[in-house]
């Protein structure tokens, strides 16, 4: 209504994020005005820099704010194993699995037609060309379980066809720790097409 | 795990929110990749300045970013009404009812042993002064429906008995559009004891 002008901006940036609407945007910005003042410039200038200091690696996509990419050294190439995955963020969460120690190669979104996200949007030439220059044995495509996650895997198991390598993609199953009742009937006839010995 | 530096420390201030957790603080940082360089330089403009620009009025407490306070007019002074309320948030909400044209006195809290706030934290000798100084006829305490409220309401009606003015507190009742079912016990029973004509 009539809150200051610069709370208001404040407010109006807030809203812009993900899942934040009007009420919680005001308590964001009202919480701002309770922490102290260095804390704030500290924030301010780490958002004024942050995409300054953090740049897209040219090789294979993800975030990287050093000059050579974390995720592209010789001891990953070493591994013959890439995954295909949509956006740089994805690269953290297989990060965080600890399971996984080869190159990543980030497409840059998903096949979406209602989008208007076609096949030469994404990074695919690029794709090519990696997997040729470090000799890629096991391509591991880890995109989403939704429509555009199926279609995208499926267009690059056939157009990568030809490399004649190994194409994965992530297992679909019940998640660890969910009990029976509450996993959906999709996700349970995957897990038991996907059904394996003990 | 291994976000970029700035990123993380990104994440760490979003998570400073209320109710912001690890994934959402995440999803925001990664939010904040997808704008604008000159988006992302104006909100960190507006943190960095925000608690210079903005400042408590010294006569009322509620928050100004101009040298005179919107809501210290002579035309509010006139009404003789004063709406004390504990935090400066609070101002913008009784102001969006439109239903109130008086002055605001902000507490700067509420008392609560709990929290080791007593009377003496505040600013209640200033709201007398003004009570004095602007010949207020009537006092509505605003505060929440909580302990820390009803201790504070009570508090102030002891303390302002002598000024001889009108002290009245917000009604408690049913909130509009709900449905008795929904409504607990207590708020039932006080929307009960304040029955009125219809």
């Amino acid at each position: 209504m009539h809150y200051p002008l610069s709370l208001q901006k404040v407010i109006e940036y807030f809203k812009k994020l993900p899942g934040v609407g009007n009420k919680s945007a005001e308590r964001f910005a009202f919480q701002l005005l309770d922490w102290d003042k260095t804390q704030l410039k500290e924030m301010g200038e780490l958002l004024h820099m942050l995409k300054d200091k953090i740049a897209l690696c040219a090789e294979c996509g993800s975030l990287t704010e050093e000059r050579q990419c974390r995720f592209c050294t010789e001891e990953r190439q070493a591994s013959g194993k890439l995954c295909v995955i949509g956006s740089p963020k994805d690269v953290f969460a297989i990060e965080k699995t600890r399971e996984y120690r080869g190159l990543y190669h980030v497409l840059g979104g998903l096949l979406s037609p209602m989008e208007g996200l076609g096949p030469e949007k994404l990074t695919i030439p690029k794709l090519i060309e990696r997997i040729r220059a470090h000799q890629i044995e096991e391509l591991i495509i880890a995109v989403d379980s939704t429509l555009e996650g199926d279609a995208t895997a499926l267009f690059l198991k056939r157009e990568l066809e030809p490399l004649n390598i190994n194409i994965t993609r992530l297992a679909f199953g019940i998640p660890m720790g969910s009990s029976l009742d509450y996993v959906d009937g999709g996700t349970l006839a995957r897990a038991l097409m996907g059904r394996d010995r003990v």
